[in-house]
């Protein structure tokens, strides 16, 4: 069967696989000295926002990915205060994070200032605590942020990046590891988007992990969750800690939470530490 | 970008989305009296088996399905014996309940001789338990054969089945719920697929609670998992229990299991029994 030109499709090239979104209109459309980003109206899905052709989120399932890229970690560090987001313009982790009452400074550090613009015009619910007073947005060179950051001074490193490749290469190096251990304070905790267990163990989360070990991170450790519109509909979240185990968590803490979540609570939080076993093989042998 | 006849595509229309895996050739088909089967050989999934244009498995991800269809229940049973499994045809839930050494006996009732046929000569790793002296391969009518079972026969009945159209319409009623009830032993456990909860929330899920409390299961508990091929790629499969908790199985037997698995392992069990935030809202309003 054949899909016509009614539905945006996401190509997975290294999977040979494709996921399909019907549309009704490109609303936005923009080429920034970074990448393009567009925005579609899509049948089901809410809007959708695009980086060069690949699907950032839509309305409807971004609530996964957002939650499990900051509550896990923030419920992890004993009181985290200050919270660095390198990329996330669409500023959905940024409001999940502020949803933490100790917290008291969150940056967010995306190269691409388009896409901030387009989420303050398409997603007004990714885009309302940005008025908080302990919101600061920048738009700048991450890379360059976390190099130039006083030692110690962030508790939380969240990379709220794209895949890896454009601008967001240079967020999968050592190096940059390196710095945001430097970067952290002794409790700290970094956590990256990792991708698909079942596309990306080899080329993604191995080597991670290694650069995380390398960087001289004490325990490093994936959390798992859906997301529909990403490739192979299942994705990771992995938190590399300084000292302590990533598992160790604050439990009733998480269970007495002071905010509302569509997907995180304190059981999801523990399910999505578990590891599935042709995983931990390939772990294993790190 | 359009996707041309060198790709299969499944468009779940319900929610305007579609998923797609690229091709090279067709290995099979037939329309048997039931439905249309058909074999793929695909660039990146091994083969894949159809139903009606639908995806059933694929050779690189079903090991999801059938670890999660099976395991679960048989490691929360006191001890089963007899297992009952209605549809499988593929017989890939049939080898994963055959790894449980107290199992005794486990029949497999498809409605449709053509999916096994299918299975025997495209998918022999799924068929691989098949001559084991427990197994007993039966090509009937998975409802009648519940109401004309024995009361109490059964310890587990695994309903692995298609999405309620065709065949396996009467699957998802009430009065099969009930046969089941009755056709399981004190200890009995049901286990049915249940699709996707970002999809069927309020469709397929909630209903299947209603159908089963109905019936008289004292408790119901979905396990959640990825699953690549499935629409959303996010899969449940339901368990009602005559007496006791889901929740409370067996973990020191699953945390010692005398057999491999590729993603089941004590640690998923748990985390696999975990309910989103907007799930137990839905579920609190039954």
């Amino acid at each position: 069967m054949s899909l016509d030109n009614t539905w945006f499709t996401e190509i997975y090239a290294k999977e040979n696989s494709a996921f399909s979104l019907k549309i009704t209109e490109k609303l936005f459309e923009e080429q920034s000295p970074f990448q393009r980003v567009e925005v579609y109206q899509t049948v089901s899905f809410g809007r959708l926002m695009t980086i060069d052709g690949i699907i950032m989120l839509t309305d409807r399932d971004n609530f996964l990915y957002h939650e499990m890229m900051s509550h896990p970690a923030l419920f992890t560090h004993p009181a985290p205060k200050r919270v660095l987001i390198i990329g996330g313009g669409d500023c959905g982790t940024l409001r999940e994070v502020l949803k933490h009452p100790g917290v008291e400074e969150v940056t967010q550090v995306d190269i691409d200032e388009t896409v901030t613009r387009a989420a303050i015009q398409f997603f007004p619910k990714l885009v309302e605590s940005n008025d908080d007073p302990r919101a600061r947005l920048r738009f700048a060179d991450g890379i360059k942020w976390v190099k130039e950051a006083a030692a110690g001074y962030y508790d939380i490193i969240i990379v709220d990046s794209t895949d890896p490749v454009g601008p967001a290469v240079g967020l999968f190096n050592e190096a940059f590891v390196r710095d945001c251990h430097r970067a952290l304070s002794a409790d700290g905790l970094l956590v990256q988007q990792s991708e698909s267990p079942l596309y990306n163990l080899r080329d993604i989360l191995l080597p991670m992990y290694r650069n995380m070990y390398n960087a001289g991170f004490q325990d490093v450790h994936s959390l798992h969750f859906p997301q529909t519109v990403y490739p192979s509909g299942w994705w990771t979240a992995t938190v590399a800690r300084k000292a302590g185990k990533v598992a160790d968590f604050r439990e009733r803490d998480a269970a007495t939470k002071p905010f509302e979540t569509e997907y995180y609570n304190v059981d999801i939080h523990r399910g999505a530490l578990a590891t599935p076993e042709f995983m931990k093989r390939a772990l294993a042998g790190l």
